[in-house]
């Protein structure tokens, strides 16, 4: 049995990030930059105007004075003239600021009759004037490689010109689910069999974390059957998860030695001390990483979690070695763990004074799915940690803001 | 000016959920159940072991004991006869608990030779078996209508034999951006003219919610076009996004005034009192709600966070009506407040006592798309809302969370 971290950082190290593809920017959100994001213009690309009003020089546009309009600069049509001594431009916000013009005079502050405009109130150079480059400048890099594009990160890439973004290619991830008890869900159920649910979780799961999961049909408790679907190939990373039919691992294990796959199988570690989850197969089929996952839905769950979620951000060239974790209080006494770092199934309640209340559910038995489902995280407990006092800090994985 | 509860009262009053559709179970992670989720089978389907060891009658296997080994159970394959006096049956993880057995002797506390059976640690009756619907039982209501589908809730609703599910369609949202100033990305870019961003972020942000953005094609600044363009009909909502030009809200308004759809257009408001953002049209167009957006895209997309989000979330018949909120502690002096509620760009750090410091950028000029992009949240500050010292506590929208 190995530390959990010393695991992830097992995994991790053998994890390399998929290459570049090119997308529209349309298909761009939540994708992952292989490449930065540079400006491609200058934003604004001149000095504009922040508010309706005025283009005027503000020596002249003192309260009493009158000035004569001589044009207009709406945005989108710059005014191609110079503003003179007693001269204004009518300009309205996002306007180019016309040449001789050093200030905006805000239509509030001026009255208008015809060509001819009443300086109500005075104003200072510089006034309402949004500087060229403000928002960004020709070659700035506005969004680094490695970045998951939010809406907000789209919109600037618009508008720095992008039509087009490079991204790193969704991992894509091969399930093979084992068992000669299962079956899919609506398909005929064997006598004292059931329904494979981790296959289509663990897609959920992949899909959530920008990665694409193809699952493969489920393999009989047979080394031969395995091996031939997990040497079918072309995936960068093979999930397996094993029915909870005897020696299990030994057989996904076995099934793997005997593959014919050029290289063969070689096995890195297989057990963890963690809790949900123990049995963990991780090793190379070939060039092809292999994360076995136990075949108990809330342990395989928690498991991808745990080392499934980090891998594929690092696959997409992100630099996440754990997932995300908040700080909470305990809702509960925490008793003192033994060495099998735990993951308690939680629900998170807002505290009065601010953050949140993990509280464990009563039951943590790693059969029910229902209440890893309806939890709202997973408190993490490290081996031998003392036992904590409701009340006390810990550290909570917050699931459902991750899609899982 | 109408204040922005009010407004997206408003706004939310007028929304009706989107009808529901038949999806694989493969394409519902992230989708809104419109119906609930039902198990139709009771899981664990009979009493079942929790671990690998052995079925036997508790009365029986006391420390010394020999036991008479009658056959295995492994899961999936129920071994058909009864444990009898004396006598004990192989069993693994997940095996049905025979007739005849009341508890599971793990096989730590027993030695095999053969068929025989020695007892080295006795067990109580009860002990490591799960009971039938454990987890869940047959026609109970395992995810309620209105649930967003997450990666655990695929694996219960597969677990519980559902090959479809019927979510609430994807509300469709027609984008029109108007502006003669506007093209674009990788489009020839008028002079003194800028690039659209704000469609392609709306976009993003509307799939990040779950809902499909279908991006018309730019209009000018001609009420002909815009009310031509606003009438190809086919949406949930049509969301309007001005350019900088002059009278641009007059516009889109005066242009919806002359569609000559049915029922013509009825303007509920169309100024409300936030920064950034302050002009904003809501209202219809027949039967189709119509949000105009502001052209600026700072506005244009807090706007969206603040009213489309939640009308989105509606759509998907989930109840909320704000986006989502955390605590956060102001990281410098914020000055108090004038009558329009604001959303301050802002950084979020972890507090070294847990929780998160939000700290405004230094310029919040609502033209920085940059900082908008790099910024973590929104920080809240209501109208009229006193200075707060450094250290106060302020609502904070998390937009990076939101994907947005």
């Amino acid at each position: 049995m190995i530390a959990l971290d010393e695991a992830r950082l097992r995994i991790l190290s053998a994890i390399h990030p998929t290459g570049p593809e090119t997308v529209p920017l349309a298909a761009g959100w939540n994708r992952v930059l292989a490449r930065p994001v540079v400006a491609r213009l200058t934003q604004p690309p001149a000095d504009v105007s922040a508010m309706d009003g005025y283009a005027v020089r503000s020596a002249d546009a003192v309260a009493g004075a009158t000035l004569g309009m001589i044009g207009a600069a709406p945005a989108g049509r710059p005014f191609a003239g110079e503003v003179g001594a007693g001269q204004a431009v009518r300009i309205f916000t996002g306007g180019f600021v016309p040449a001789g013009a050093d200030a905006i005079l805000i239509q509030e502050n001026a009255k208008a009759e015809g060509a001819s405009l009443t300086v109500t109130e005075g104003v200072a150079r510089g006034r309402w004037i949004r500087r060229r480059g403000l928002d960004f400048a020709e070659g700035q890099e506005l969004l680094p490689a490695g970045r998951r594009l939010t809406a907000r990160d789209i919109g600037l890439a618009a508008a720095s010109n992008h039509p087009w973004l490079t991204v790193h290619r969704r991992p894509r991830i091969g399930i093979l689910a084992t068992g000669d008890e299962i079956a899919l869900p609506g398909e005929p159920l064997p006598p004292g069999g059931i329904v494979s649910s981790n296959a289509h979780a663990l897609a959920a799961l992949i899909a959530s974390a920008g990665g694409e999961g193809c699952i493969l049909p489920i393999a009989p408790d047979d080394a031969a059957s395995i091996a031939a679907l997990a040497g079918s190939g072309g995936y960068d990373l093979l999930v397996t998860t094993g029915g909870a039919s005897v020696g299990e691992h030994d057989l996904v294990q076995k099934a793997l030695g005997q593959s014919t796959t050029p290289g063969g199988f070689a096995l890195d570690f297989w057990k963890i001390a963690m809790r949900p989850g123990k049995p963990l197969i991780w090793g190379k089929l070939g060039a092809m990483p292999v994360l076995g996952l136990p075949g108990n839905p809330v342990s395989a769950l928690v498991c991808a979690v745990v080392f499934l979620l980090p891998a594929l951000a690092r696959m997409q060239g992100q630099p996440e070695d754990a997932p995300p974790t908040i700080r909470a209080i305990a809702g509960t006494d925490l008793p003192e763990n033994d060495q099998r770092a735990d993951h308690l199934r939680a629900t998170l309640t807002p505290a009065t004074e601010g953050g949140w209340i993990a509280t464990p559910a009563s039951r943590q038995d790693s059969s029910m799915l229902a209440v890893l489902a309806s939890a709202d995280g997973l408190i993490l407990r490290a081996p031998f940690a003392p036992a904590l006092a409701k009340g006390g800090a810990v550290q909570v994985i917050p699931l459902a803001s991750l899609g899982v």
